[in-house]
């Protein structure tokens, strides 16, 4: 499959690069490691085992990768505003295109530019960071989740999986996209708001008692808010004890706002806390801690 | 009349230098400015006219004050537990103490270490902040409200009243103490949370809008706290435009917490925070934000 990789950040570099040891004929779109993978290729440094890609087609422009058959989107989201001029020149009639990205709202700005027909989505459970120019490490799961905006072809998100899966990645498929987002903003609004806004790694939070509280009411709310949006099945409360246990298990892991905040990139609060509160609010879901922490990552940032 | 002022920080000082102008004999228990004050004496800056005081009495133990009519505490109330120490020596049969510390629970601890009968509370809203050893700036208001831990003699409040009057301090009489504490923490929670937990002043929080509007949620918070206390008059929500109006007069102020935690201090968490939420608690009324503020400044302070 042609797969052009739009956002080689951590997320895209890990998964494209095990797209292209798998087989695929992957293309990566870079800004920052241009130089450094089109001269030395991709070293992934995992715990699944280490790889080198010693020759990887990186581009600076859509234009020059030409139509695709797979977009694989791993901006940041607040990049969103570029989709049209970075992966416009990638689609044809055929095209299909996949955001890994966080948060919510990602696949409906995608199907106003593109057709819905052609999106789908993927819930990424990811812990990659980049190194050195050209390098990723990979330290944890790199579960995907795969759906469609609008479920309608299972064979092809059953394709896609299949992809996945064949590169080694653990995939599975939903045929309820939105439960599975939300399912990871029940990590992502405690972890990534809190760990970005004390700049602590996960570990810190979850040593004290009061943070881990903190983190449970923070993970009720989103729950909460889930739950009232129609889904095809609720998320149930017990999903907090799970997301505590597996992140007990990260370690010192830096979530990526926290990362984001300290190299001074702007932070993903659009799509992780703003979009979600707004369908809370819809629906008259009240989410004070999740308010609250959004304002107070808008202030701290705000001040630089 | 013979008063000793324990804990000369920016209030103490400001407050017994007043008093010591005004004719009072005042005697100031020292540490950090000790060398300074009893050489130089001390020099307040204030928007009200500066002076300088040459001759102080400054001290670097109780006991070489020892008994005085009036005992004036100006501790910050993580070093409450050094009252016995600091304030017994100055304890005779009919000394007064008047702490004017911030938060709940101080007169209490007082109480149980040296009768009820002798603890006046006062409750100050105060801008002043200390510059070089010996110097007080002072920016904004000194209104003190003066009240009994228990209601039961006028005469002597309205007495210290009157001092603090000739003195040239705005002071006030109050029949319900606790309703003043809880007044002055409908400022003191957010203002000083936010401000210590982002390390921005005042203004910064108020001239956004979601900064402002979480400030005045955690306002109602607290009043709602507050009037499930049996106070002698409920405070109504309007104070809380009140105080916004009081607070955007003051420009780029730092509360002092948010001083305390950017040279290091341990901050004044419990008196300020936990023991309001445990007073809310008791009485069934949810404070989300202020427990999330609380839980946050105390993750922040714990990482250094």
């Amino acid at each position: 499959m042609r797969i052009a990789v739009v956002g080689a950040g951590a997320l895209g570099l890990y998964y494209g690069s095990l797209l292209q040891r798998s087989g695929e004929d992957v293309h990566f779109l870079l800004r920052r490691d241009y130089d450094a993978i089109t001269s030395q290729g991709v070293r992934v440094f995992s715990t699944r085992g280490d790889f080198t890609l010693p020759h990887v087609h990186g581009y600076l422009t859509p234009e020059e990768i030409g139509v695709v058959d797979l977009v694989l989107i791993g901006l940041k989201t607040f990049a969103n505003s570029s989709y049209r001029e970075l992966v416009g020149p990638l689609v044809g009639e055929s095209t299909q295109i996949l955001t890994l990205q966080n948060g919510l709202g990602n696949e409906d700005t995608l199907a106003g530019l593109f057709g819905e027909e052609r999106i789908l989505g993927g819930v990424a459970f990811l812990c990659a960071n980049r190194g050195e120019p050209g390098e990723v490490h990979h330290t944890g799961p790199s579960r995907i989740v795969l759906g469609e905006l609008q479920h309608r072809d299972q064979a092809r998100v059953d394709q896609l999986a299949a992809m996945f899966v064949k590169a080694g990645v653990e995939c599975r498929t939903t045929d309820d996209l939105r439960r599975a987002r939300w399912e990871k903003l029940v990590w992502n609004i405690p972890f990534n708001g809190l760990c970005a806004l004390l700049l602590q790694p996960v570990n810190k939070l979850l040593a004290q008692k009061a943070t881990r509280a903190l983190v449970r009411m923070i993970m009720l709310e989103v729950i909460a808010a889930a739950n009232a949006q129609g889904l095809s099945k609720p998320i149930a409360e017990s999903y907090v004890g799970s997301m505590l246990e597996f992140t007990d298990n990260m370690g010192e892991y830096r979530p990526s706002m926290q990362i984001d905040r300290e190299v001074g990139h702007p932070l993903e609060i659009q799509a992780i806390f703003r979009i979600p509160l707004e369908y809370g609010q819809m629906e008259g879901v009240p989410m004070p801690r999740v308010e609250m922490l959004s304002t107070l990552l808008e202030q701290a940032v705000q001040a630089g």
